[in-house]
């Protein structure tokens, strides 16, 4: 399989994680968000949404992180990335699309460039915007997993296997750290963080270990 | 059960049409998000993302309206909203997930407060932002479902029933067609749209028929 990936999107992060849990080898194409090389044309007749990651499977092109690796899950089930009890999935979901929904879009590359080349933003209150709903999202993940682990103390956020959720949480908090957010206030979700950072999967597939 | 609710909000609209197609009878509770209802200690004890909607189930209380509609679909298999097939399934998400990740959190109600009030934004840059994320996300996905109707011709977004992509596009459009955006670039979801409109099911969710 090919992804079209680009190091530092925490979207195409997430699928380089699922890859390498399921143990799937792939190549990473990369597609430079700096260089606009998403609005070339070859690009967008892969992925008009011009966005990555794009994997390229026998079928046909699929994007989206989650539908990519929710699609992973149904045909590779071993090393499965999601609970199987119904309302365990649920709440395991529940947390990876507050931070796929709630978070990351709004923190998008091009979000903080319109910002800035559109409407003028200042580079302070830019990153003052990139705060505010990094430290929103977070207080309500932390909020969540902190409560599940009270009833229920795991390694992970949905267990003691790394699932959806974690595959979300670490690129967030790559990125959180590369703006300088303090991470003190979220100790359960920095305590996972780290747990998955131990694992080969989560190592191999950090920006500084992939193709620019 | 019962649905924590908002009538405007794309997300809350979502889960009202699943359940409609489902057949599940639900009481919705409104949380006023222009009284900021959604902020009070009550309602953040149940969903700490302080947002619209959360299903109260016999389970617990569920946020995220992509996980909760998978959750329904799962307990209530009877009008399946995805399809079987593994790729055809993978496939309805992406279409989902480009509306609920790339275009929906962008022009969210928070945002446009947030542009307005903390960032000093014209109402005019303010309508000017939300059209041009508008603009994108439907663009793509026009695209992308015109080109899969063009190959195999069906009545809705993946097939002659309703399905997550369908549930996804209809509040987008509505809310489109609040902020006056010019549709005819996008006759193929236009198409899809009105064929939903005729349903009950997606009729009775209208903003227009739900308690404020």
């Amino acid at each position: 399989m090919t992804l079209y990936d680009y190091f530092r999107s925490s979207a195409a992060y997430r699928v380089r994680i699922a890859l390498n849990l399921k143990g799937l080898s792939y190549t990473s194409h990369p597609v430079s968000l700096v260089d606009k090389a998403q609005q070339s044309p070859a690009y967008q007749a892969i992925n008009p949404s011009q966005l990555v990651p794009t994997l390229e499977t026998e079928q046909g092109y699929l994007s989206q992180s989650l539908a990519i690796i929710e699609y992973l899950d149904e045909c590779y089930p071993e090393t499965a990335l999601l609970p199987s009890d119904p309302w365990q999935k649920a709440q395991c979901r529940e947390l990876a699309l507050s931070i796929a929904c709630d978070i990351h879009p709004v923190n998008n590359l091009r979000i903080l460039n319109y910002l800035t080349q559109e409407l003028g933003v200042s580079q302070e209150d830019k990153l003052t915007w990139y705060h505010h709903w990094l430290q929103q999202g977070l207080a309500a993940l932390e909020a969540r997993v902190a409560a599940r682990q009270a009833n229920q103390p795991s390694t992970f956020c949905c267990g003691d296997t790394p699932s959806l959720a974690d595959i979300c949480l670490v690129p967030q908090l790559y990125n959180a750290r590369r703006f300088e957010l303090d991470l003190s206030p979220y100790p359960t979700l920095v305590r996972i963080d780290a747990a998955c950072q131990k694992l080969a999967s989560f190592a191999q597939a950090h920006p500084d270990n992939t193709p620019q």
